[in-house]
Order: C-alpha cells, then sequence, then structure tokens
C-alpha cells in the first residue's frame, strides 16, 4: 500500500534551528527606541534574559538545539508529514499535496516549538518565573506546558473575554499548573488603570500585554515570553520546516509552492525560511504567507516603523504595519488577528522573496470542512488559512493540468475552535470588508522619523 | 538521545486483527433469546449485516484486515508507544513505564479503530445508512468520521443532556457529516413514548440505544452500529495490543503487568487481548482491567445472562453485571457507565485469566494531572483509570524495589473533557460509595432461568 505519513526517527530531530538572517540579501533593519535611534540589547534587558536577546540578535546561520530543549521535543517531534492522497482525490487534481501536522503536539499546535526552548533559556539564566498573555490561548497553553516541563511558575494574562467564553483553554493551562489571571486585573498599574476607567472592560490583547510586560519589568525573578513575531521566536520555529526538508527527501520530492497562516509570523517562518537559501541558490519555489482579509498586513499594510503593541510600550520595528492602533473585526482566527508582521517576514516580503495572499472568512471554514472530511483532521481556524490557499491552488491545477508539488503547514487541531465550525454550521460567521478608512486612519497616526 | 516515542512504520500496521475465542480454554456461552435458548445469526439480521454477523460468531484465530479499512487506519496509525521517561523520574519509581497513545486518531480515541471496519463491512453489505448512540460522544464521533469516509449517512442518537452540555461534541460529528440528534426524539416510537411521560426527559444512553436500534429495523437500507461490548468490536481493537507487541520487541522489553480503562471492554480487550496467547503458553504476565468503584462491574457483580440495555430489547448475554437496570452514579468518565460488561471479559474473568481492579473518582483526575504534568499530554477521564492503576503499581514498585515492566493504554485525550478537570481543580468532584443496596436491587431484578 502507499504510504499516508512520512515519519522521521526521534534521532533524525535537527541538532541545529536555522536563521535565516545569514541568508538575506541586505541585514536585517534595527529595532529602534522611542528617540528614534536605533535600540542595543540592554534595552531588551529588563524582560528577556540575555542569552535570549543573543539569540534575538545573531547572525549565525545554524544555533545548537540544546539537548534538553531536544529531548522534550521528542515527546511530539518530529511530526508527521502527510501526504493528502484523500484531498487530492475529493478535488481531482493532478496536483500532489503534503502537510505537516504540528496539531500533533501536546498543547495542539506549532506553540510548544518556541515555549520550551524559551523556558529552557530563561531556566538557564536563573529566571524562575515568567508571564505572558494569550488571547485565544494557544501560547499560552504551550508555555503552561513547557514551564511545567522545566519547574518554571507561569503566570498568563488572559483577555477577558477569553477568559470567560474560552473556560476550558483556561482549564487546560491550570492542568499545567499555571497561573491564568482575567486581564485586566487589578495587580498590575496597567491593569488598574483600565479597570478605573471601565470596570467592566473585556479586555484586549495590547492591555494584556501591556500587563504582562509590567509584571516582568516589576516583579523579581521574572522575565517576559512572547509568543510570535520576534527573530528568536520564528527561529525556534524553523524546525518545522527542516524537518519537513528532510521528510520530502525521503520520498524524493521537492514543494512548488509553501502555505501557511501569517498573523505575527511564527507558523509561516517555520515552514517557509528552511526552503529560502535554496530559493538564493536558485530553486524556483513560492513561499506563500496566507493571511485574513480582514487583517491584510501584508497585502494591505504599509511598510514602516511602528510599535509592536496597541499603547506603544515597545520598541519601533520596522514591519507591515495596519497601524499599532487599528483593531480587526473580531474573526475565529485569533492568532491571525495583528496589526503588524514579523519584521523579518516582512522585509523578505518587501524584497520580494516572500509572497502573500488574503482570503476572506467564511472560505476558510469551506475550506477546514472539506479537509476534515477528506483527511479527519479537525483544522483550527488560522489553520484553515493556509487550506483555503492550498484548495485554490489545486484547483487551478485541474484546470491548467499542471501537477504541482504544493505543501501546508497544519500548525494546530481546531478542537477548542468547535465554537467557530458550529456558528460557521448555523450560517452565522461572515465575511468582513476591507476595512479601509479605519486602515487609513491608523496608518496616518504611524510614528513619524 | 534515549528514545521517547517508539513508532512502527506503515507497513507494518497488522494485516489480521486477533480474535481470543480462539485461544479461550472454553467456548464462548452464547447469546439467548427471550425464551431462554440459544440465539442463532438470523436473530441479529434485522440490525447487523451478515457480514459483521459471521465476524461475531468467528472461532478463527486469525481475521485478515481488508486493504481499505489499513488504508484508513494509516491516517493515524500505527500510533506511537511511549516510554514514560519523565513520569517515572517524577515517582522516583525503579519501574519501566510504557503507554500506547490512541487518542492521535482525528477522533481523538480508540474508538475509530472499530468504527472504520463497521461502516466499511456496512458499505460492502450494501448499506448506505447507519444509527447508533452516543453518551459522551466518543463512539458517535468515531462512527461520523468513519461514514464520511466510506460515504455513508450516519445518524447519531445523542442523550439530550449530552447534547446541550456537550455542543462542541456535537459540531464534531456535524464538521464530519453526520446528522445528531438529542434523545428522546419525536422520530421514534421509543422516543415519542418516553416523550409522552416526560416531555423534559434529559435521556438515557438506554433510551438512546433503543432509538438506534429501532432506526435500523425499520427505516429502509439502514443498520445498527454500537462501539463496545460485542465480539467483533473487540476483535477490531485488538489491533491496538499487536502494534504494542511488536514496538516492545523493537526495544527488547515485553510488560510484567498491562494496565486498561474497562466500561463496556473494547479499550480493555484491544490492548490486553493479543497478550493473552503468550499468558496461555506460560508468559508470567498479569492483564489488569480497571474500572470506576462507582461501577463496579467486574470487581462487584454477578456473573450472569442479562440484557445488553436498560429497557431489554437485546439478547441476554452472559456477563458480569451491576443490573440491567442499575443506573451508577454521574462520573464524568462517561465511557466507563455501563452496568455490564463484554462476555468476552466476563468469561476470561471469571475463569482467573484476567485480573480487575476499582478505583475512586477523585484518584483518578489526580493521576491524570500527575501524568500530564510529567508527560505533557492530558489524558481522557476513562484514561485516568487506568493511569491511577499504573501509578499505584509504581509507588509499590518504588517501596519492594522491583523493576516491573508496566504498560497501559492511553486510550484518548481530554480535549473535550476539560470541564471535568475543572471541577476537579475546583474541589467540586466526588467519590462516591458502593452503591450497595441499588445493585443488590438490581441484581434481584436479573432475568431467571
Amino acid at each position: 500500500m502507499t504510504t499516508t505519513k512520512i515519519i522521521l526517527p526521534e534521532s533524525e530531530i535537527p541538532t541545529h534551528w536555522y536563521n535565516v538572517v545569514a541568508d538575506m540579501p541586505n541585514p536585517p533593519e534595527p529595532p529602534l527606541g522611542p528617540d528614534g535611534n536605533p535600540i542595543g540589547p540592554e534595552a531588551l534587558a529588563p524582560i528577556f534574559p540575555m542569552n535570549i536577546i543573543e539569540q534575538e540578535m545573531s547572525q549565525e546561520r545554524w544555533i545548537p538545539i540544546p539537548n534538553e530543549v531536544r529531548r522534550v521535543y521528542q515527546q511530539w517531534r518530529p511530526s508527521p508529514l502527510y501526504r493528502a492522497r484523500r484531498l487530492e482525490e475529493m478535488l481531482g487534481t493532478p496536483a500532489k499535496i503534503y502537510y505537516k501536522n504540528e496539531g500533533v503536539s501536546p498543547a495542539g499546535s506549532h506553540k510548544p516549538n518556541s515555549a520550551v526552548p524559551q523556558v529552557y533559556y530563561n531556566k538557564v539564566a536563573g529566571i524562575n518565573r515568567l508571564s505572558t498573555e494569550t488571547g485565544a490561548g494557544q501560547w499560552g497553553s504551550a508555555l503552561a506546558m513547557a514551564g511545567q516541563m522545566f519547574g518554571v511558575e507561569v503566570t498568563v494574562y488572559m483577555v477577558k473575554v477569553s477568559y470567560q467564553q474560552k473556560p476550558y483553554r483556561r482549564s487546560m493551562m491550570e492542568t499545567w499548573g499555571a497561573k491564568v489571571l482575567a486581564s485586566p486585573t487589578d495587580q498590575t498599574d496597567a491593569g488598574r488603570k483600565v479597570l478605573a476607567q471601565d470596570p467592566d472592560s473585556p479586555g484586549s490583547l495590547g492591555i494584556a500585554i501591556s500587563e504582562a510586560v509590567e509584571a516582568a519589568a516589576t516583579q523579581e525573578d521574572t522575565k517576559y515570553s512572547l509568543g510570535s513575531v520576534l527573530n528568536h521566536v520564528l527561529l525556534h520555529q524553523t524546525i518545522i520546516g527542516l524537518e519537513t526538508k528532510k521528510q520530502l527527501e525521503m520520498v524524493g520530492d521537492y514543494p512548488d509552492m509553501i502555505f501557511a497562516p501569517c498573523g505575527g509570523g511564527c507558523n509561516f517562518a517555520g515552514m517557509a525560511f528552511p526552503f529560502i537559501a535554496d530559493k538564493a541558490s536558485g530553486k524556483n519555489i513560492n513561499l506563500v504567507a496566507v493571511e485574513p482579509t480582514s487583517c491584510p498586513t501584508l497585502t494591505k499594510g504599509h511598510y514602516a516603523y511602528d510599535f509592536g503593541d496597541t499603547v506603544g510600550l515597545t520598541p519601533l520595528m520596522k514591519m507591515y504595519t495596519l497601524g499599532h492602533d487599528f483593531i480587526p473585526p473580531s474573526i475565529h482566527a485569533g492568532g491571525l488577528r495583528y496589526h503588524g508582521d514579523s519584521p523579518l517576514i516582512s522585509q523578505l516580503y518587501h524584497e520580494g522573496i516572500l509572497e502573500a495572499r488574503a482570503v476572506p472568512n467564511v472560505a476558510t471554514f469551506e475550506a477546514g470542512v472539506t479537509f476534515a472530511r477528506a483527511e479527519g483532521i479537525i483544522p483550527a481556524p488560522e489553520t484553515c488559512h493556509a487550506i483555503r490557499a492550498t484548495i485554490d491552488e489545486a484547483l487551478k491545477c485541474k484546470e491548467t493540468k499542471e501537477p504541482k508539488t504544493l505543501l501546508f503547514n497544519l500548525s494546530g487541531h481546531g478542537h477548542f475552535d468547535m465554537m467557530a465550525y458550529d456558528k460557521y454550521f448555523r450560517g452565522e460567521l461572515e465575511d468582513f470588508a476591507y476595512p479601509e478608512e479605519a486602515i487609513a486612519q491608523s496608518i496616518a497616526n504611524l510614528p513619524k522619523f
């Protein structure tokens, strides 16, 4: 019988992460301080340990993965690469479709790939407590699990409305021993300020970030941890693409196009970056970031210096942005509702090395249901974006009779997102028009240099 | 680095299921009709196709797995066998602990192992519609997924209180294209009868079975499908133990004791039966069924002929039973709330070949949390029973300094059971005293021959 899953043995878990900075045509644009001047490592020291800051700024092509991290990775890695034969048949496409299943991690997504090393490096640096924020709960779950593995206490500031609507994500974090607080809390200045103005505030990711950063900066023995956007987070995620390359080699195949969801960017970068060196040496491959039309950062944003958070506490980063005070419509793919994008992805996109597509909301769930009915696995709403783009391409191949090889990153399962599927079946989901005016206004508010 | 997961290649998916009947010291006691006389295959024909009935009555040791079934199994099988090194360390035990992770199936449990062949055999027999019942939702999900794979329509009668409390399990079944009805419905005589007496009836598994059986017996082109108890269901599940044996051989190990949760029995039988032949040829191995103290079928029940359902529609089966009208307390391990047990397991237990232990409710969640914090994976409440017994044994090994090899079946993940974990953390779960009087009364109601 033909193979469905391509499995690497544990001994083949990569020994190094891949740092795309070494292969970029131009060095990354530096982050800037509030005065518009480039900042050094010391500016990040209040919230990150020095070993992580060094990684954030490294230009080395290969960064060794500590054995302690690889040992935890073994719990679910290498993750399987699938040939989607049933989906191909259902679509009647001549295209070959592969997907990497990152939903097999205990936390259900690719997020632990960075949560585990982040906790490890903090532990090595003598840090015993981490604070972070979470919206939909994927990142908070991953950090809670990783914290448990290394004996580091994790406090998660969870956006209050999610805390109330997604009690099961909260229970999951508590099962792994994390402390979960409904943000805004009365335990930080930032939280108290918000509550004073609006005691019933539902919270927002921006507020939760402010609380988590403040906790790290002011509490003893505590640092902050972020789940996407930054260089070191993207670095850790490259294990996805590195494994995938080995797995494709095992079956003698190579992708013509790669699709992955793109919010902060760690999911897309994790799959796509390891293929960039090949592209530089002449391989013909399209690396496509897929984003929602309701939050079209790469496809409609400006390439400019902007804050990473809503309230403007972080350094300024050169990135595609819709403006830091742009609030995207409430789609269920919470991981893709970010006004900006990773600076590395932004620069590579700006230089024409990466591509981007935007897909509308309802069509992503239609694609997710098609996929679930063909392959069994129910994908997370973020993942449905990559599936939509992959199916569209496979159907194009059907018309043109091109037997392309397509690959996408199945970044997570949808077990905690069934409410969104339910709304889809009841016809309660909607597409959002491109919020042109709101974006024009927030772009006008970009910091000027 | 030492190995965590033991992975079989897809080509090693067993080609045959193992039929324990061939190795039993005595032939199975036959099912009886309402008159107390043994029934033949034709008595089952209104609700099952003949190819499944033949399998139910087969005495062949090895039954070939159709290629079409193996092809669907490839979606998640072979499932990984884990060495629980982090749990061993946390417990400080000299015991080696292995677990087979059946939670990797798209439906999240071992149930698709039988759902897939059941749908396949019905399809081959020309049946295009199946009816079934579900309580907690594991079986309904598995049959919905399998139905989708072979183009067979699935209708699930879901106990109304679960339908209301677990909307996400329902959405999961709908994602795979199944029709889910809150039982009691007004679409069957059985349902209408209940509703006439109590329009607000919350439903029960017994009622849902009656509705699903009636639908199969009265609707055109429709058969019924059951997720445990019967011989053919246990047969399909033996793929778990067969794979495990191969995986243990790969690392040169063999278990001293095996633990699995036991409700209807398919989970336990799936892991334990393939080891029975070894036991018969002199291997020293303990096969331990783990059940809740609140529903102690094997440890406290009577070995007698009884009905498989609450209302008394099924043939009589010789089994350990608490009486068919015994209603177990509402614990969250819904899969273990069954008054009876598989006739094959019952007979083997009666003959001293299998063992059984009962564990109390709260302690099972304590074990589940310990496991999740060590190994990452959050187990289903049913699985927590096996984990409790395994941890107890590992701690005993710590006292006696015996380096035993322990193995348990991680039958499913707990992603849809976080409400139960939440209650555990809030101290809202309770242990139930052995319901001695209720059992004495239902035992007194057993059919007499």
